[in-house]
């Protein structure tokens, strides 16, 4: 590929996204919808303009561990603290309702089977992949909308990252069912110890962070050597303790949230994402969506895979949350702002994949689900933010 | 490649680019060259902990254009317009002298050949090499010592937009002596083409600007839309007029500098810029380079390629300029910011291969020219400006 393809690709992505967001907003909509619907419209399924290259993807991921670096710097930890075991409450629920509920659409549609057998499992990693919430675009509405520091705001924060770890744990568990080199003890103590280091080097890097900015206030370095955090624990987290990425990046915002200058670090962060990373993030998203080797009981199949995927994430976690003393309202809010899902989803379906659990032809219901969520629940989210209680 | 291994590269490059170049602020030496010294360092050449990647070496591209773009939209159109002539003569010369140079010290090392042969074809494509002058770090280093607007710096800008479109032109006419189906004068209407083409689509995208800012001052759709033009002007140039992508994001940038947001848009590509894109970009430059395959007598033309490069841009630029009635000092600055070849010296040198014109081993040679002049060019700048006259 031609150098200067790449201009000719981010061109044509931030103006659609701008155009298609822009849209939205003037559809009371908000604007991360349009810029999904953008990416559909400008990929392979409709106007085949652009591809998804490997510096699209490459900027696309960059894109999601700034929000959810941004996420973390806006994070109070105080509230973290305060709302730290309902959320622990809410994750479980919301990662288990959608495992049973995936397990049992797959029986109901294609027959029960013994367990152990390959439809058995197939069925189970159906759940599996299911439970994993990407709390990205919620972040992204929430932020616009500007509840993203509300309790329900950081009650959905706190449970999707619990959720995260849960659902690898979820992951784990049931890939070592099959396989028998892959040891569910060692995930858990890995785990473990990804929030022990975490802790640890979190104080230290913080102690760091204070001492350099009181001698620098407002320099270039504070906010580029925030990046480096974010990167360096984004890595750290997938490559030494198997957790995904965006924890780390999640992790590292609230390392730094309570620095002088997190506000100054979290401007720039932004400006890098809502100028050039966001909008190819969000755009990917619909630049994967392919609607080829789709017969009509796997489309049937694929529409039940993403309503039982939503109703459950929202079931799971609203009806705790009602439970744990939320309003309905609230709870709904927490239910609606779990039901999204994202690249972990897809991650996961390319575990399952591997691991001749599922088939490829899957892969669409996956990507439908992470489209329909992605785009529906902004809608909903504003929707329920702008009633009045 | 996991895409994990993203971050860690990233979190690498951000930090040694980040510590070298302050290492390099204390040692009085501009902060770029610290950068490209921890592109080196962290390479394959020395310590090997970051390879080139597609995204890594896409991010580099984004970040000249961001450079360039910037650079237009610091322009002054009122000064470029009284330097103009003079900026003229300055690149013709600065393309010739160098175009010789090259010739003969390719003759006077490997001895004359007769016209038309294989040899001489290297020779003067060894010339052809020489001329791209590539002012991003000239730019860059300019900017971090406030001289980008001074007249030596509106002079240099406007000469290397100039150098581009005559070496462009030299290239074409090289290469077309060569091979029959390369028609010289096809690409001087083209270059003629992109400019009658820049104006007049200038004046239109300014004045929808000028509506659009009054309209939404100070909106991120003003600095999104700038970003688009960059973009989609760095495309169309390469893509319609075979004019490298670098001169179109600096038209870009030229086009939107007279709006009344241009400082705004500025601040926030300057953003951009500094916190990932420039930071990558001086990183891959030290990347690239190799130290593999170098016998002794290609080290010392090497070495001979390179003096003869500078030296002959300093005589070539500088000499014009003192006769053009620039003080002495002057002459001289505008002769050194005009010595740095970049990504543009790689690309012809690419061209050469293709059409057999140079072996591939002359590569490194142009490896050392870049990262030799991007390493003195900004040392002796800063030397010069901080000159009394």
């Amino acid at each position: 590929m031609e150098t200067y393809m790449i201009f000719r690709d981010l061109a044509i992505i931030l103006i659609s996204a701008k155009l298609c967001g822009l849209a939205a907003a003037k559809l009371k909509a908000p604007q991360v919808v349009g810029e999904i619907i953008a990416g559909l419209l400008i990929g392979p399924s409709i106007l085949g303009l652009v591809q998804q290259t490997e510096l699209i993807s490459g900027m696309a991921e960059i894109g999601v561990v700034l929000l959810m670096f941004f996420a973390g710097l806006q994070t109070s930890l105080k509230d973290l603290m305060r709302t730290g075991w309902k959320a622990l409450l809410i994750a479980c629920s919301g990662v288990f309702v959608p495992l049973a509920g995936g397990y049992l659409l797959y029986c109901c549609y294609y027959g029960f089977a013994p367990t152990g057998s390959g439809q058995f499992y197939s069925a189970l990693f159906t759940g599996v992949i299911m439970t994993a919430t990407s709390v990205s675009i919620t972040v992204a509405s929430l932020q616009e909308l500007g509840y993203l520091k509300s309790e329900t705001g950081t009650t959905i924060m706190s449970a999707a990252i619990i959720d995260d770890v849960i659902g690898i744990i979820v992951l784990t568990f049931v890939v070592g069912m099959k396989d028998p080199d892959s040891k569910p003890s060692a995930v858990i103590i890995s785990t473990v110890l990804f929030f022990a280091a975490a802790v640890v080097f979190g104080v230290i890097t913080y102690k760091i962070f204070k001492i350099l900015d009181k001698k620098y206030p407002h320099t270039r370095r504070i906010p580029i050597l925030g990046f480096v955090l974010a990167f360096a624990m984004a890595y750290a987290a997938e490559r030494f303790f198997g957790i995904a990425d965006i924890t780390g990046a999640y992790v590292a915002g609230i390392i730094l949230c309570s620095i002088d200058d997190s506000e100054y670090i979290a401007r720039k962060v932004d400006i890098n994402s809502y100028m050039l990373f966001a909008p190819v993030f969000f755009a990917s998203i619909g630049l994967k969506t392919s609607i080829d080797d789709m017969t009509p009981a796997l489309l049937i199949f694929s529409i039940l895979f993403v309503i039982v995927a939503l109703v459950t994430k929202v079931i799971g976690c609203g009806a705790i949350s009602r439970l744990l003393g939320f309003h309905s309202l609230d709870s709904l809010k927490i239910g609606v702002g779990m039901m999204t899902r994202g690249e972990v989803a897809l991650i996961v379906a390319q575990k399952g994949l591997q691991v001749q659990m599922i088939e490829s032809k899957y892969f669409s219901a996956v990507i439908l689900l992470i489209l329909v969520s992605s785009v529906i629940t902004p809608v909903i989210l504003k929707m329920l933010y702008q009633k009045k209680e």
